[in-house]
């Protein structure tokens, strides 16, 4: 309806009607599309975000107390002394690193988290280092949680287990079309289990905590095995510290908060800090209550029966039904860890496709608002993992926490230079550095140092993780991370080329075209041959008729036909003896194209029966297509293809 | 060079300058490239003639009178004395149908066989039956006679057979090389195994009849048991015509020259004739030789020895150089028979698709003048047949032969209704029908009952064959004829249809175009699209740039943009607020083209960005392509890619 064009300047009309999609099956799947205006309407409050960004965190309480008593046991039961120290330090880790992130998020509340604060802070290759220790982290993230999840699944049922690669996959699908939902949605769907784990965890740990402090805990009944009979070492810095870096996979997912800050409701860094502070204060108190209540009920620990089984069944006094539930309860958060990643992982892809880093495409929202893109690609690449892998967590594992740890001290250290440079300016004063506001802060020096302190506390345990897990797997991390920048580098300079070779700065304008010179390929004189003939007649005069001839009589037969049809347009014949089609063609272009004028151009107009059927080209070589892949590098030539349907 | 082009009429010129291929891998493969005009040069004689054609026919007296006596093993050995009767009828039912096929060759001289016989004497769906069942049959022959030589080599080798698969397919591969490299050269290569095989044989057939006329022949040693315990049933007329059927397996191949009579060198018919008739004798000889000789060393049918193998050892008492040659030369000439496929298929594909039944790129003649698209097809399809059925001979046998005799009753048929118009024609009178000629012969009614009884013979057979392996796998051929009788129709009809709607009959041009309205796609404004934008002033002044907005700011800045470098052509912004790019534009274009004038054409010119290394390709969102695609079915609608190359 031109009508409904009106003028918006001198040269531009907009037009007020808006597209409105169709309906259809992909609305069935995840809803109707939303509009872009609609994006407010879609951030989250701060309990859905906690359902959203906290599930990874929370759910490595299940396991982490577990990974520094399994250490510990090479010195003996008597060295379990040490694993409340331990949590102790994790849990003041786990408060400098949140400490760190909630200024991240005040001082970003774009969002953006280690990626962010490297790239405006330490500068571009630190950048890509923390993208892609983060992305790798994100994809492991959901092939082990959905593997873990699977392994509590089988350990129950041990029928499925020869379908747990299906199931696997099956569940990182169903996870992906809940995520192209939208995160709201998807936060609703994904908050009652995640507060039915955390309802029943406080129930255990309280009622253990009571019980301890009424004299009433008794000691775990048939407490498992020890996995291996301990060579007895003696308790050295090296144990303890490989037990503390074993104990802070307790801190992976923590960083989620950050990169998600853009799905909170306004005010965003506000709701998203405090969530943080709650995720991190319930993750601190539940790893400490499970880490003090496992000594006080002497919990071995074992691949046989984790920590959390053992105690459950000692405050609940055997395997009841609120036992079940919360092994039901571990088990759902383990596999909706994963969730966390879906809602990392697409708006980091999207925050390095806008630097020009990935694909441009994954910048790009779907019908429901969500970079639909990078939810589809995080889906696949988890799914070829976990087939890979045959879904097995001990082989995934040790590729696990390497890339968090990296981008924990890359966001650190980051922010620590971020605090010598607000120690720079003057009381009041305001600097604008690229995304962010520096703000002058009287106690810049003591916040450096934490975050510094952090940053070498982040790195140390990252290099013993490196070291202790290299043979395991964790070598592959170590090589992917480099091949995943040197990727990003490579990308970034064809988008940076690109940008050069197009930009109009300086730029004089394109070549006037005074002249336009026709090829027209001709296998056959018919009814679409005739209709390009003439769409060429309004091009030029200067028109060449061209077949390529591997029969005599044929050819000659064509001849005949264009005299009484090709309007007198030239005709070219070119033999060829060998049967060859398009090399003879291309020749004889090449040749008019060496021979080109300045202000010429030259128009290849290939005539394209359309046949009705989509099987019907398979009748038929693709001659057309064949031709416009040869000649796209060919400076000077445009092809046109002149369609002519059949009915 | 434009220099070498003369005038060849009012508006045409030929180019005399002939286009030669460059050297590359392929000539390494295959050999150099062939002219057309070479073709007489590649022709073939009797002897390599043999060789080519014959392989699959002669290789069926290494199995066919093992499959008499294994039927005739249910009433018993006794039963064993029907094997030379059944044998002798054999014989003559080879002797009719080479006589009928000697009939055909000269009647024929272009080639063609069952599939041309039935088509310009029984009409065009016995034609088309004909054909599917040849394909089919020369299908099955490449993967049953390849699998069989892997079985011989395997029982002789256990240890491969956990690879017979790859090294079945592997052989089909390097056939299909040595196809590919033309029929003069593969017969060179084939002759020699070929003739070993035949001297081998007859030295076998000749010292066994010696010593059986000199008294000196015994009987086998240690004879292997009979497979399986026979249900002592009695010699009824079902198990004689059983065992008859069984034995026909002999007759397979024998059209294949009927086919490939082009393949010789001039006189044509009389070559291949002479060929024709020297397999036949070859064939029926050593059958007849074989099946007496088996009577008389009292040889015993079994899967655990073949009865060639049987009777090698017993005339060359023991397993000597002489007996282990006959082994080799049979596993040999099985394997080989498959080339008997590759010569026959390739020529019956290029001659139905010729015909409109299959896609015509099949009548492309390769750089070695052989029709390469059809042995490579021949090669992928019998190459999935052997994945499939893991190279077992046992699944596949029961599939084969069908066709064979299908064609075989169409051919005689065919014939015999030709006769039969022989018969109305005067003394001495010719008349012309289709591509043959049609002269008086005087035995006309002898020749008419022998075809005619051909016929029938061949059609009981086959009748048997269907009836009696139904279960074991025939019911997938007797599906798949008809399956592919219904695609060659639908081909068929569309290439009918595609001539119907292109052709100039009774057509009055196609309509003037008096104006260009031309659309431009605009996602930027950049050196790209100003290239386009030139180019689009030498079509029309009727330019509408459009730009779908999903970014209101964004669109401002190009609006602006555009007001300085849009050389005052009107732009149109399209309001996407769900984020759609292709579904808002093609609503656009389906406004324009309804309110399109009659000699209107509308041309929307994509610029498109080429990056410098094709995998930049996958950086960008492929809008010209998806576009393309979207429009081609729009009548009325031509689209421009305005290549900008990035250099």
């Amino acid at each position: 309806m031109p009508t409904s064009e009106k003028e918006g300047g001198t040269t531009g009309l907009r037009r007020t009607a808006e597209y409105q999609p169709p309906r259809s099956w992909r609305s069935w799947l995840i809803g109707r599309p939303l509009r872009t205006a609609d994006a407010a309407d879609q951030a989250i409050g701060k309990s859905i975000g906690l359902a959203v960004f906290a599930s990874d965190a929370l759910s490595s309480t299940a396991y982490a107390t577990d990974e520094i008593l399994f250490v510990l046991a090479a010195a003996g039961a008597v060295a379990f002394v040490y694993a409340l120290p331990i949590s102790l330090a994790i849990v003041a880790l786990l408060a400098i690193v949140t400490l760190s992130y909630l200024q991240t998020i005040h001082a970003y509340p774009g969002g953006g988290g280690a990626y962010i604060v490297a790239r405006d802070n330490l500068g571009e290759f630190p950048a890509q280092l923390a993208g892609a220790a983060l992305l790798t982290d994100y994809i492991l993230t959901v092939s082990v949680s959905v593997a873990s999840g699977m392994a509590q699944l089988t350990s129950a049922y041990p029928s499925l287990f020869p379908y747990r690669v299906p199931v696997a996959v099956g569940m990182v699908l169903l996870m992906m079309v809940v995520n192209l939902r939208g995160v709201r949605e998807s936060g609703a769907i994904l908050a009652i289990p995640s507060y039915f784990f955390l309802a029943i965890m406080f129930l255990t740990v309280g009622s253990g905590l009571t019980q301890y402090l009424m004299g009433g805990l008794g000691v775990v009944e048939n407490p498992p095995h020890l996995g291996k009979e301990p060579i007895m070492q003696s308790v050295t810095l090296f144990l303890v510290l490989h037990a503390f870096s074993n104990g802070t996979t307790a801190l992976t997912g923590v960083e989620a908060i950050s990169n998600g800050v853009t799905a909170f409701k306004e005010p965003r860094s506000r709701n998203a800090g405090i969530t943080l502070i709650w995720m991190s204060a319930i993750l601190g108190t539940l790893f400490l209550g499970i880490t003090f209540l496992a000594g006080k009920i002497a919990a071995i620990p074992s691949e046989a029966e984790t920590l959390i089984s053992q105690l459950a069944r000692t405050t609940y006094d055997g395997r009841g039904v609120l036992y079940l539930c919360t092994i039901a309860a571990t088990t759902l958060i383990l596999i909706m860890a994963a969730n966390t990643a879906f809602a990392g992982f697409p708006r980091l892809s999207a925050l390095l496709a806008a630097d020009g880093f990935l694909p441009r495409p994954l910048t790009y929202r779907g019908s429901r608002l969500v970079y639909s893109r990078g939810i589809i690609a995080l889906a696949l690449i988890a799914s070829i993992l976990i087939v890979l892998f045959q879904a097995s967590v001990n082989a995934l594992i040790p590729l696990y926490a390497i890339g968090v740890f990296l981008s924990f001290t890359l966001a650190q250290a980051g922010m620590a230079r971020r605090w010598k440079k607000v120690g720079r300016l003057a009381p009041g004063q305001e600097a604008q550095e690229r995304g962010s506001t520096l703000r002058y802060e009287p106690r810049w020096a003591l916040k450096m140092v934490i975050n510094g302190f952090g940053a070498f506390c982040t790195a140390v345990v990252m290099l013993i993780f490196a070291v202790t897990k290299f043979h395991d797997g964790a070598w592959l991390v170590i090589l992917l991370v480099p091949v995943l920048v040197a990727m990003f580098s490579a990308i970034h300079s064809h988008y940076r080329d690109l940008a050069a070779h197009l930009s109009l700065e300086q730029y004089g304008g394109p070549p006037r075209i005074s002249r336009q010179r026709v090829i027209l390929p001709l296998s056959g004189v018919h009814r679409g041959t005739l209709a390009a003939l003439r769409y060429a007649r309004t091009l030029s005069d200067d028109i060449t008729a061209v077949h390529v001839s591997t029969d005599q009589a044929e050819s000659e037969r064509l001849r005949l036909k264009w005299e009484s049809w090709g309007d007198g347009v030239r005709l070219v014949v070119l033999d060829s003896p060998y049967r060859l089609f398009l090399e003879p063609l291309l020749s004889y272009i090449q040749e008019i194209t060496a021979q080109r004028q300045p202000n010429e151009i030259i128009t290849i107009i290939v005539p394209q029966f359309v046949p009705r059927l989509w099987w019907h080209n398979l009748l038929h070589t693709q001659t057309a297509m064949l031709l416009r892949l040869m000649l796209l590098f060919k400076p000077g030539i445009v092809i046109t293809d002149v369609p002519y349907q059949i009915e």
